[in-house]
């Protein structure tokens, strides 16, 4: 199956599930990390033809997508002397194609650079959009650059190594989007089979139909308004409480998509708390997430602390706070303008 | 005088004397040095206006042009928390605003930046073009952006206190403009009052008529070739060279203008082993040169060393050197394929 992300520019496919051979008449570098390599570099090896490979890995997990890993990506870069024309691939999770492609983006002023995403929550969003990026000590992506892929493969067979926990943090993403676009889409994932989709022994057109359903939908979004000015700052619904989230707990609690689950349910309570969303609704998604063993809470200890914290965010400039709200199950909406109190309210009842 | 550079995507005008008030309705960071700021920062913030003003100064130099010195700025930008609307002021010469200009495209995935030039190097090149980047250990400016300004202010003012050197290090990318393009524009300097010029006691026209005829110049090409794929290679004439040696004097000898003063005087000398250029032409230019006290001889050590070093220039891709040279007075030209024997032989000519 393949889906066009039709930008301007830089427009380009996802494949689900048709990565057969790749040929490269340039060198090309492969960016990774132990575990993955471990498990599927070898399948990977075996589809790829280029003039020279290089394979890199880095630690892995969200702490060490910082600054310093970078420069060793782009050293490790300059050792392999990479020209204008060598492709980077980030095999891996979101941290991968995150640091991958911002290091493509400033390697010699930019090389191109393909995902092959292999958790289920890079396929369904961390691949495709072009944000590229990485943390620091005020927060989560604050720096980076948009930079689309030349391509994305996204391969089912490289889901099945996955643990719960990680499937059920790509279902996060993916709930994420039905919520906000598409009722329909949100019955299909009440109705689907939790276990046998935990488990990884679901069939592959699962996969295929998820990956496929939430890049049809983000691709929409993304060709509409590259840049984030206004409709893809939807896509941001639960990340403002789960950036928070992931900052207090140093990242080392929750996996992204976990910390957006719950993001999304306190979201959803500033919502009722403002009467857009009715308690029905509120609770419905709720039952969603927790059907998928999501986390749905966390105890705030210092409610003005997690409050100022709100504005170390991209994109909540001035002082000015924007919110990401429901207002019916499958239709999303930015909310400026919000009394404070509301807010503290509804961070009150998660202390 | 103003003059547009006319990008499809990202047009902006250079205003050449121009800068009168400056009214923004955002917060602005400005980035300087210590010694630009004691010169000229009271006379810059008589004419701005914003909501909030930020100034940070780095240390002055090539050497400190690095990955650190732009955490060092990104810290100081969160630390003023600005948004995605604050525009940053690059205050400097060529090493601020290259820097400046990476740090605003990778804040937050990019936020407006605007060169205010105060090095005649800068005013005629480094400013316009949309070039942005720092070195590491493997050579210059190999980390970066091309990532274009949304204005760029030319002020004659801010060059009066240039020295002697400074002012010639900028002629000689001035003078590189006429050799690649335009015999008329070479016979203008040749004609020049160099003392004058040199003791920066020229009328503001001069300087003026410089900067606006260079950004000209620029401006067409880039507009037919922002990435460099092929007639923006033309701007690196004398530059390859240069590269090599700066590095291998670890920036610390050589203005940048000076090395690309001595890297012309090595292209014509290639030029004329290959006879593309004659004898009288290549004297001619280097007399050019001299008469603003530009260097024009640099004693290469290990000939075999300065010929790899070659290769880490970000042009020279899979072992294949090109290298910019002249067929004839305003005429530049890409030639690649030369016999290394050419190439050994005109090092040579310098060991």
């Amino acid at each position: 199956m393949q889906i066009k992300v039709n930008l301007k520019e830089n427009a380009y496919q996802v494949y689900i599930d048709e990565l057969e051979n790749l040929e490269f008449d340039t060198k090309v570098f492969i960016l990774s990390n132990p575990k993955i390599s471990g498990f599927h570099l070898k399948k990977l090896l075996n589809k790829i033809k280029a003039k020279e490979i290089f394979i890199a890995t880095i630690k892995d997990g969200e702490e060490y997508k910082n600054l310093n890993t970078i420069e060793e990506i782009l050293n490790q870069m300059f050792n392999s002397k990479l020209d204008r024309k060598s492709i980077l691939i980030s095999f891996g999770g979101g941290v991968i194609s995150d640091m991958g492609g911002f290091a493509a983006s400033i390697y010699k002023r930019g090389i191109d650079f393909i995902n092959i995403p292999t958790t289920l929550l890079a396929c369904v969003d961390a691949a495709v959009g072009g944000k590229t990026g990485i943390n620091n000590s005020f927060g989560k992506n604050l720096i980076g650059t948009f930079y689309q892929p030349k391509a994305v493969y996204c391969e089912s067979e490289f889901l099945r190594t996955l643990g719960e926990r990680e499937l059920a943090a790509g279902m996060a993403e993916f709930i994420k989007m039905a919520v906000i676009f598409d009722k329909d889409l949100l019955d299909f994932i009440e109705s689907m089979d939790e276990k046998a989709f935990l488990s990884a022994k679901c069939e592959n057109e699962i996969f295929s139909k998820i990956i496929a359903k939430s890049i049809e939908l983000k691709a929409k979004v993304v060709e509409q308004d590259e840049k984030e000015n206004h409709l893809r700052m939807l896509l941001n619904y639960g990340h403002t409480f789960a950036h928070v989230i992931e900052n207090l707990t140093k990242y080392s609690v929750y996996l992204h998509g976990e910390a957006v689950a719950i993001g999304m349910n306190m979201a959803n309570h500033l919502a009722l708390n403002l009467s857009l969303l009715s308690e029905k609704e509120c609770d419905k998604i709720e039952q969603i997430l927790k059907k998928f063993n999501l986390p749905t809470r966390y105890k705030i200890d210092n409610v003005e602390a997690f409050y100022e914290a709100f504005f170390m965010d991209k994109k909540n400039s001035n002082r000015k706070l924007n919110f990401i709200l429901i207002n019916s199950l499958g239709r999303g909406l930015i909310k400026g303008d919000i009394d404070p109190k509301d807010i503290i309210k509804t961070l009150k009842e998660f202390s």
